[in-house]
């Protein structure tokens, strides 16, 4: 997608087998700026410290990592560090796990001296094979706005959005945006609100960024205020992405996603979620099984954004002394998903849903009971 | 209660008939300090720009707003657009309006030179009742929370809540923070989950400041983290304040208040609303018909607080253009209520329930279809 006017991707290799640069996320919106990762420690910082963030970019920024790893050393003990070092860089999404493993399964079986070409060629598959899927996400959500905006008689259809699920958290498109952006792209009017997402904001520093640079209308909500507009009858369709999906259909995603989930149920709103096939985890049989990312509370404590001088700061919103805690995730059941939007098609938001459209994990993958 | 060891209210008479102080809370947890209200002009914009706020504190500020008016002119006339103009500055919260309909009983059958002192004595036992009406609240509402200290078997005692409806919230003890404090005091172990409450973040700069200030423990959060709590156990209790209550037990409260509403409906943690009853709109027959007010579009596109020199600085969290809207109370459906604590007891969130404390409302009040 567009920053500035001009196309880019979230993550590219700098020249060819060399560095792999990202866009630094915690500047958005107030700099746009690139950051080159040199190394195995740089690509695991990155995904920490959250220079990148989104389910399938951390996917594909630890399958980059990889790559700068066996630059570095090429041996079976190098390979399978820098496996567990990247994996434990954050514990709920398991896009990470999932490009990790695809990886190893890419790599083990080569002569060391094949395997740093071979990882290169194997995340860029991973990265073009996101944005591919992000794509057909794209294709198959359209029509759920296309029928909103037809019963509307051509009124803009509101689209509420949590977090960013967008091209800045995947490599292009996004999950949750991409059927709002494919169906901008084909003229139907739309309106997206985008909740804040404290404590980091995405919403307010990434998803209104990227949405106002394609020029699709939105508006900026405090996470308190998504209930209020759909008691009113103002929000239409809500979609958002998430960082792994359970065999039952539950879902994790960024925290705050639960409470937006109750409220669609409670106002009849179609609440669906947006996912490639890398965030489907058939080894857990329901959500309460998903690790839960504890973050520090300092980024309860304080926000970070623009000074009226440009600079960016960050401000502490409590008194010194205050305690806080930083759950990243929650899980929304499965029982207040309308659907889920997926590479393949919808289907609801169970384990037959899923099975209707992956048929081939119904004798491998995890049989819930 | 107390702030640096030292026992305050939130408004206070400066000299006898003089001016008024109040707490200024925009400058809350980063300095005390207090403003001195000296024309009706004063008090008005210290509820515009929430120097004060919380219902309870609105309601006597505005009475003391009068009372300043009166000392400028005391005519029919003036009484009437003092009442006018200080009933326009925040439109949800129905204190303001009982507080000013009070003052204008007490006032207009006086001669215009007694209208001064009266207007003053009046609002001094406007302020006295909420502290008494709260402290009564306090002493209602401890029960529940003693009851759950007795089952967990002396653990302690999980209370969330929202916004402040804090003693900074009325002259002193607060609505829902009464009973916590009362709890405190009594020596049941409890402790306090702060929603931040976006935009303004009353929460984080206010409730949590005023628990630590009486050494009553309390953990901060995002607005988005409570519904993961309620699942995982961690909450066994929310209490809320509330800016105005229709006659069929439906409340309006701060932005935010009904998702956590339809949290603990979901996980069956007990939802109880704290009120004295100068917030029971008689007139209105559900909270649909309650007027939401809309704020600037500013609280939501930045953030007030401390940078590290100490300095209070406001930091914008989006790209320049970005588009916000900015409710300020969303209504919590009855249904979704537990029950209410008010200064004559607990009573079931409906208008039967409300009844039977305010019988004399049985004939006078709205009548529910």
């Amino acid at each position: 997608m567009k920053i500035n006017g001009k196309a880019s991707r979230t993550i590219w290799v700098k020249e060819p087998l060399g560095g792999v640069a990202v866009l630094d996320q915690t500047r958005l919106p107030h700099k746009v700026e690139s950051v080159l990762l040199k190394t195995e420690d740089d690509a695991a910082f990155a995904i920490q410290a959250m220079l990148v963030r989104g389910a399938p970019l951390i996917g594909a920024t630890a399958a980059y990592g990889v790559a700068l790893a066996m630059r570095n050393a090429a041996t079976d003990a190098a390979l399978d560090a820098a496996i567990a070092n990247l994996a434990a860089q954050r514990p709920t999404a398991v896009n990470l796990r999932w490009a990790l493993e695809e990886m190893r399964k890419a790599l083990l079986p080569l002569m060391p001296d094949a395997r740093v070409e071979a990882a290169y060629a194997r995340a860029a598959e991973i990265a073009d094979d996101d944005v591919e899927t992000c794509r057909r996400i794209g294709v198959n959500g359209m029509p759920l706005i296309e029928a909103i905006a037809k019963r509307k008689g051509g009124a803009p259809v509101n689209v509420l959005t949590h977090c960013n699920a967008g091209w800045l958290a995947c490599v292009d498109w996004g999950t949750a945006t991409s059927p709002i952006y494919h169906a901008h792209a084909a003229g139907i009017p739309l309106h997206v609100f985008v909740d804040e997402t404290r404590p980091r904001n995405q919403g307010a520093s990434l998803t209104a960024f990227e949405l106002q640079q394609q020029g699709v209308p939105a508006t900026l909500i405090a996470d308190n205020a998504g209930g209020h507009y759909m008691q009113r009858g103002d929000v239409d369709l809500v979609i958002v992405g998430t960082d792994r999906v359970a065999a039952n259909g539950d879902v994790a995603n960024k925290i705050g996603t639960y409470l937006k989930a109750l409220a669609a149920h409670d106002t009849g709103v179609p609440f669906y979620v947006a996912l490639p096939y890398s965030t489907l985890d058939w080894s857990l049989k329901s959500g309460d099984l998903i690790p839960i990312e504890e973050r520090a509370a300092e980024e309860v404590l304080s926000v970070t954004g623009r000074l009226s001088s440009g600079a960016i700061a960050s401000v502490a919103i409590s008194a010194p002394g205050t305690r806080a805690r930083n759950p990243g995730f929650d899980v929304t059941p499965a029982r207040l998903i309308t659907g889920f939007i997926t590479e393949r098609g919808i289907c609801a938001a169970s384990h037959d849903g899923l099975l209707s459209l992956y048929p081939e994990h119904r004798s491998g993958g995890y049989a819930v009971a």
